[in-house]
């Protein structure tokens, strides 16, 4: 039973919807007006000695300004990539604007990673956020869509 | 006020987000075995006659193999386009696979439809299924991402 849980994902709900865009402020405006509320204020994703950001298994200086709508159970991640290579820049180049990906709650990341590279299914992206991590996973190719995991420390 | 509210989206909570795939079946069968679930059957969205489907304005043959997985308060759709011209074909064959839209609950369908014409998104497919209705709205221009709009009857 431990070794059926272990191979599956941690959570089936979706937590965050994240769309890359190229203008963070000028997204972040339509969205706002759309709903009825003020524009949020973006912010930076920190430097690389922060996040200890890794694209591809290298590091990299890509940073990225985001924006969230949160209401309701789901957030809305607008994305804007700045600098180096990352999963966010490769996307807009390669698709343009739209949604990246969709984002589940997690535990124990290294074991899902792991999980999902078993599957076919590498980590693209790792990095860092105050009070937690994340992974990107390059899940297209079987599920049609990029998957973030993300995990809060406790 | 009351022009205040019509101007806006009646809901800011994303309830669904749509995946266009090319191959439904696949597609569930692999977010089933993430998820350790049994892959949901996928079912035909009705013919013509009965969702009375329009895409750019025109009626169209275009139909959908549809499979949902409703965990938590947001469903994950995957969309495998069949037949006649229609947003999830043309999404597939300009972007590939991927979130083809986000879809908010809303009332009084034909005014937010004109709301949103009045922001220059306007809608690019309408239809009916059991139970309710739908709009695609082309806002990706401003928002990154193709809108749908969905109203059930009461």
């Amino acid at each position: 039973m431990a070794e059926q849980i272990s191979e599956t994902l941690g959570s089936r709900e979706v937590v965050q919807v994240g769309i890359v865009v190229r203008d963070v402020e000028k997204t972040a405006r339509a969205f706002a007006d759309l709903f009825g509320v003020e524009a949020p204020q973006w912010r930076m994703t920190g430097p690389q000695e922060e996040t200890h950001i890794r694209y591809r298994g290298q590091p990299t200086s890509a940073r990225a300004k985001l924006a969230f709508f949160r209401y309701g159970p789901v957030a809305i991640e607008l994305i804007e990539p700045v600098g180096g290579p990352s999963t966010w820049q490769e996307f807009l180049d390669t698709k343009g604007e739209g949604v990246h990906h969709i984002a589940f709650m997690i535990q124990d990341m290294d074991a899902q990673v792991a999980m999902l590279e078993r599957k076919g299914m590498p980590a693209v992206q790792r990095g860092d956020y105050k009070g937690g991590c994340y992974s990107y996973i390059d899940s297209a190719p079987q599920l049609g869509v990029i998957l973030e995991l993300l995990e809060h420390f406790t």
